[in-house]
């Protein structure tokens, strides 16, 4: 047992360090000047060293004993705990930042539920108001129910229809193939492939009085492995909660754009931004099972069919002897604004104090967050320890260091966002990386990192100086463990280094405001998991450097990739391509314009004097800047908030990034379009933006002046 | 004769330099360092003793000779020979930049007129198609005979309406006092008090099927003045060209937002920014005498009534025998993609090339451009000749020197916007400064500076090192001079200098990017004109500094007076305030915080170390960048490229500048809403993302980290 803990905290350790480490170089000047030497080198190792993985898990156990709901007093609570550590801890300034946000509860004395009717109107089945309390938790109070935040209140009755997962293509599947029309009916969609409030979205366009929302055991369960406690699996009786905004971004729905202080104007309720207009709610397999058990209509293709032992006929309604029978949804769930805390810990650069390389995290969890976000929380509290205690012998960071234990994650992304917006400004001119701590862990497979083209070179060369936790690897690198069970593809031999996509707090810094940011997480194997004993951990990070570890280079290539992928998929329909004059020879050009001008940015940092100070701050400058090139003040079609022209969050897929996202919806689903001519057009003038917008880029790599 | 010609040169040599030379403070630096010693300072001298004021007004008349519209071969030619010159000056590097706008211009071989047309269709009178030629341009050829630029085609026929200047105000009056309903009429308007691309706005709105614009010469014609070319009042049969476009800063009305490069998508001509939809024609006060008189319909209120000797009566139509007669416009006016071209000049600044200083006017005019906008074109010829002359004596400015030559400022401001969007990326990185040249006079009496408040105390310090031109105060500051003719208000015993309106090419670089930026001008006395001897003219400028001359303290006192002046606004709605709860406190009160965290700056700014390079970047950045903390990428309601927060040119004055537009336009005619609960809340709105802006400023200027 305690070589397991010891097993998944090593991991934890590394993945953290990752990507700080790499701007933690040229970390220690002395407030006057410039300079290094190797007796820097050494504090650096003295830094390595510091860290303790049995703190970290002294600070996971400590920190998940009790709910953390975003705006309970329990979390308040945790983020004073958190601030007065990291003052203990030696850092230069912290305080506790609060913003007034829309946040919802289910009402303690009205639970949602939800009912199936028989024909006389009363309740024959209801689903259940509370899971169950897992061992060791008995006495805990203040565990909310399962539900989903942001849901309408009502009362809706009517037919039940299956919707699958709740994507366009169920809902055009559903109407076109299978006749069935969702208006006024209450649709039941099964959890997983995209974001829930994208079905929600979906079931409220098709007209849908409710939805319910549902773990298949399909998409929750691995075969083979027994449910908690005994395995990881979810519980029949377990249910997934989550908020069902339509948000893009946008932070706090009633002060889109602008932070959530008390001088703020505030949209009324129903003119929210991503507020549901209908009642959502979640349940488990075992209640599913009821509600879709006798259901009648059509029976679905297998791809609709989940993993429970009933036939999943679409509806509406039911079959037979039960035809009477209405679904009831008695969701009292009710939105508030309320005051929420995020932590904000400072070092002060020595050197360049404007220059803030920030690393955060969210605090607030929907009930203990033993994974989702404590295993980042508590990684993220090691690392400030570690560096407060170098700062209390009189060390320094070339730049400012930043650390945020962001709130109400959970609620989209408010913490995070609000304090982006109160502070945008000052971070586009500022930032030089946001580093993500959410889950550190997801699995025991091997590694996982999402980050933007120009740090996957400072991945790699880190983890090439990491050894592998792998029991078996202990003369391995990270690198190598890693590149061994998850290589890149044909092309490329190398790790696979994924987009950046949504679901945690860098989408305001890297979507929004065009900031060089990333995540590392260990993740799960496709395979079973293996218990085993525990590995070693060691890590050694030695180099020194006055110049931003970002490689331009690598986001060229990159950008090639990605421009010809989105080529390929136009390509499907090449009548159209043809006829509408649709073509990526600009997009391409501009993409080789980027590539030159990187290769040769990446050619004159050779003849950089790097004892120059300005001449390295120019130089970092155009590195910095070169991020925040891709954004688009005029934003995504109808996503104000995601401006990045590279990546997006996908509509279309679960937590993925998309890239030239613009391209891409404009080219998804074309051949539904309404009318053929606009849909060209709208892709034309996706390219045109994408092409200016990568030739931008190659403007800041370009010689100054 | 050439007394007066070195009487009017003089000043501009003044004014041009005005702003320039506080961004050349730094100039004389060696490329390696940062040092600065007395020897420079005498460099800097020879700066201004390089000026000529024979020069500029050889430039001017060499310039003036040949039309130079937009878009022709003619003013391509003069780029070519201003960018050889620029070249042969000395110049780092020169180049034309080419951008494919859409332009407009009357068809040479159908000519556009309004007619009178009798009961029987015939046309009784014509309105000209060309204005007399000037002496001494007898033989020119393609001169563009008057017409609104962008206004539609189209041969609408009706009766006549006269809307006095096509405000707002004057369609309320219209239709509510007296009446009258112009769906479906021909409005005649005269020219002034708004942007004529509001009045066509306006007319449309009010249904009407064509606008006809003239000069009245209450407007334009001084008392006891005599027209051209004995004086300088405008002929009967002049009429003013200009384009009718609204688009609130989009640039080329195809390519809203992006450069109009050949990769760029461009909108359907229906579906450009701006373009109105009903056409358009100015004429001259002779012509319009035809068309008022003998109108019918009632008498207007005396405010309404020109200098013309007719009863201004507002129809629609006209009275007794003449009352079948109708007019009928003929316009042909056709809207064309063409190309355009900028010409950029650079010198390269020898300490930090990545930050920019920009000095621009347009070259474009509608005919041979006298003072619009020649009088600027020839003062910064001198200003790059000199530079270049020292430039080519070894001597480098600090930071990099922008020079360009705008093409097609006539047509909506288009090469400059456009160049802004291609560079926007860069731009907001590095630009320290824009500094405006287009007609550098339009009078004899004094100076006139519209500048950002950050410039003020630059303008007063280096207007206190000039000689007044003004025949006998030879011995007086150009300040004092200044002063005495244009004292600021009771409040502020100074000179007066004006908020940045619109109407020239800073547009872009100020409302839309958020760059310090000035203009100056030697600007015309309200009363007569005199003629008199010459000034004689000298300057010196003899400080040197490191750090950048934006004073935020200035900033701090607008942003106290202006929020004084929106307060004092919305308190002619005392009910109102009180009832819908509308406070300026949390404003003032972030003014407040801005005021002492400018006052602090400004404290620690006696605390820096000059020699140390890394520690005047960082604080030069957080002066440039306080212009940028006031724009908000969300834009002002419908105008998404007037960003500035502070600034915006007015819709209700033209040319002027609104102080806290998004509030002012809120308040304005909140009388007229049709719902009140809804126009105060969008009061409501404004001051708060006021308040927000104005705080993120405030952050700027805090020390860092």
């Amino acid at each position: 047992m305690r070589a397991d803990r010891r097993r998944w905290v090593a991991p934890l350790v590394g993945m953290a360090f990752l990507f700080l480490t790499g701007f933690l170089v040229g970390w220690f000047a002395r407030p006057s000047g410039v300079q290094h030497d190797h007796a820097n080198d050494s504090k650096l190792l003295d830094f390595l060293n510091e860290i303790q993985a049995d703190n970290i898990r002294q600070y996971l156990r400590k920190f998940t004993q009790l709910p953390h709901l975003a705006g309970t007093e329990q979390n308040l609570k945790l983020a004073k705990e958190i601030a007065n550590e990291w003052e203990k801890f030696g850092l230069d300034s912290v305080e506790l930042v609060s913003y007034d946000v829309l946040l919802s509860y289910p009402k303690p004395e009205q639970p949602n539920y939800i009912s199936i009717l028989n024909q006389f109107g009363n309740e024959i089945f209801n689903t259940s108001l509370t899971e169950p309390v897992p061992e060791g938790y008995e006495g805990v109070s203040d565990i909310v129910p399962p539900y989903n935040a942001f849901s309408a209140k009502g009362q809706p009755e009517g037919e039940l229809v299956y919707v699958n997962y709740g994507r366009t293509e169920d809902f055009f599947q559903l109407e076109r193939d299978m006749g069935i029309n969702c208006s006024g009916k209450i649709v039941i969609a099964r959890y997983g492939k995209i974001f829930r409030g994208n079905k929600v979205k979906n079931a409220i366009l098709a007209g849908a009085k409710g939805i319910i929302l549902f773990s298949d055991p399909a998409d929750y369960c691995a075969p083979g492995v027994d449910v908690y406690p005994s395995g990881w699996n979810l519980p029949g009786r377990g249910a997934q909660r989550g908020n069902v905004l339509n948000l893009n971004g946008a932070g706090d729905p009633l002060t889109p754009g602008y932070p959530a202080k008390e001088y703020t104007y505030r949209a009324e309720q129903d003119e929210g931004v991503g507020l549901p207009k209908i009642p959502v709610h979640p349940i488990g397999y075992s209640d599913a099972v009821h509600l879709l058990t006798n259901m009648g209509g059509p029976h679905p293709p297998d791809s609709w069919k989940g993993a429970l032992n009933i036939s999943y006929q679409i509806g509406p309604g039911y079959k037979g002897e039960f035809s009477k029978q209405i679904v009831r949804m008695n969701i009292y769930t009710s939105n508030q604004v309320t005051r929420i805390y995020n932590v904000i810990g400072r070092i002060r650069g020595a050197v360049e104090p404007d220059r803030y390389v920030i690393l955060g995290g969210h605090r607030d969890a929907w009930v203990f967050g033993g994974i989702d976000p404590t295993s980042g929380v508590a990684v993220v509290h090691e690392i400030a320890r570690s560096v407060g205690t170098l700062v209390k012998k009189g060390w320094k960071p070339r730049r400012t260091l930043v650390f945020a234990s962001w709130d109400a994650e959970e609620f989209g992304l408010l913490g995070s966002t609000e304090w982006a917006e109160e502070n945008a400004k000052i971070l586009q001119e500022r930032a030089v990386a946001y580093i993500n701590a959410d889950s550190s862990i997801e699995g025991m497979y091997t590694l996982r990192v999402d980050c933007t083209p120009s740090l996957h070179t400072l991945v790699y060369d880190i983890t090439k100086k990491i050894s592998s936790p792998e029991p078996g690897e202990e003369t391995m690198t990270l690198y190598d463990s890693w590149h061994k069970r998850d290589n890149w593809t044909n092309e490329r031999n190398a790790p696979r280094i994924s987009k950046l996509g949504s679901g945690s707090d860098f989408e305001a810094y890297f979507i929004r405001l065009g900031i060089a940011a990333g995540r590392a997480r260990y993740t799960k194997n496709t395979k079973t998991e293996r218990y085993s004993s525990y590995p070693v951990y060691h890590s050694v990070y030695e180099t020194f450097e006055l110049l931003l570890p970002l490689d331009c280079v690598e986001y060229g290539a990159a950008l090639h990739k990605y421009t010809l992928n989105i080529e390929a998929i136009a390509n499907r329909h090449p009548d159209a391509i043809s006829r509408y004059n649709v073509s990526f020879d600009s997009l391409l050009n501009a993409v080789k314009n980027f590539t030159s001008a990187a290769q040769a940015f990446h050619q004159r940092l050779n003849e950089l004097d790097r004892y120059n100070p300005l001449e390295m701050r120019m130089v970092n400058d155009q590195l910095m800047h070169l991020e925040r090139a891709f954004i688009d003040p005029l934003g995504l079609p109808g996503r104000p908030f995601y401006r990045h022209i590279i990546f997006a969050p996908s509509i279309h897929n679960k937590y993925a990034g998309e890239s030239f996202p613009g391209i891409y919806d404009a080219l998804f689903d074309i051949e539904n379009a309404p009318e053929q001519d606009k849909a060209w057009d709208e892709v034309r003038r996706q390219i045109s933006i994408a092409t200016f917008t990568v030739q931008a880029a190659a403007m800041v790599l370009m010689p100054l002046a």
